[in-house]
């Protein structure tokens, strides 16, 4: 099993940060690598159990379910359903805490999954880059902050 | 603040207690409490967010929120929003657990209230019998099993 | 990665049963695998980062590593420096909650683990027999309660 | 029960922050508040049930007991046994989390605790500024790291 764990600081409170992510179904709006989103079946999205479907820019398509929702923690947690992709039972957790002495948000994107063998070490760049630092850049973008200068 | 915490094992598989527990209107089929219950603006009972209205036997009437659902982990949180009982600022954490060696089910449920001067003990003690201890014993009958002798 | 969750209900209360598992150096005394057990370096056996040295029955040595300890929450971690068994990167939490009605105990015990190719089925077995399931049943024992029939 | 909950962000690897805040009792080299630092009994500083009596510069003195140490979670809990302040029942969770995209740490101290009646602002006040907020000025300090512009 890979286990990658990305985090960050946005620059704005949690309630701002909060109020984007917190929509399933929202992220065509905001993450780079998705165009468009939709609910299956006409529920709402903050339905636990609810199956977002959603496309990128290659015309391929995923699935992926919400398993937990907490606004009293502002934390949410999904897996994947359907993907041309070869992660397997990929698990994801989002979680925000507030940075009290400067109203600022701290964000950890967290994801477990398996692959085929040999291609851990590739998925696991691609899950980290292209999916959680390119979402933490995003959100920065959405909130119209600065870009940070990063090590990782 | 009161904190009052019960729990018991339940003498079936996890599943098939997560299948009652997990409708959070579906308390009035199985908690002697409650009578009726509804949930509020026609929204599904797995919405985060979601309102049950409720009314006990005296005619009085509640409505609680459901903030946490989990199907991964089996659990589920809840405040109280209005009622005729001095319960402030009442948060509620329902947690199952399987008992692997005999197909059983830990139960643990939980709340966090303040209350008017000089009544925590009796409220603390209204909470955990007649709310979660008749919860328990109800439970077990909706599920036809046997009732426990119990200590607590 | 491999992941074992084994549980059961201990029937005595958390005190009793936390007293004799809290003593990272105990196992000797009670668990039927291990002969003989020594804290390295003349340590107290709860400190965090002391390395438990223990033999079992065929003369082979394992060393594990005390990572997390909470008398509040009754639970311990710890990890596998040295075995003769092939388990790689073997990390175990044990977590006790009082069952309340009954003034019981529960008792989880879990581990995750990689393995050679071929042999993770086997070796899940193994741990969750022959080391956690066996552990139940020897502190049953100890406690000097009656064997429960299990079906697991 | 007060509960106050402070966090910020330390510009340092969480290796180096966790190296200053695991001892236990080593604050008196570090917190402004802390003249001198003792472990009963001859005791290390990372066994669990350890106690640190320490002295303030006004010559009180106060004996925190150590709960819970993890170093896997870079955490760990205390509670305050003897304090010539009206704290009753402190427990604290002092708690470091990676900050992965500039190699930074996030870190999030918390108390909960009971007053004397009509004390309860003052003390969270009290204990918010002069212990958690200072000592976070203190880390930074001993790390040699800038000061931050804090809007709390």
């Amino acid at each position: 099993m890979v286990k990658v764990i990305r985090s960050t600081i946005i620059e704005a409170p949690i309630e701002a940060v909060w109020a984007i992510l917190r929509d399933f179904n929202g992220h065509d709006r905001w993450h780079p690598a998705v165009t468009t989103s939709q609910i299956e079946r006409n529920r709402e999205a903050d339905v636990i159990g609810c199956v977002r479907r959603f496309q990128l820019a290659d015309g391929s398509e995923l699935r992926e379910q919400l398993l937990t929702l907490s606004d009293a923690d502002a934390s949410y947690s999904y897996c994947l359903l359907d993907t041309p992709i070869p992660l397997f039972n990929y698990v994801s957790h989002v979680q925000l805490i507030p940075v009290t002495d400067a109203d600022h948000t701290f964000w950890q994107w967290q994801g477990q999954f398996s692959t085929p063998p040999g291609e851990a070490e590739t998925l696991a760049t691609m899950v980290g880059q292209d999916i959680y630092d390119a979402g933490f850049a995003a959100i920065r973008a959405e909130l119209e902050l600065e870009a940070t200068d990063a090590v990782g």
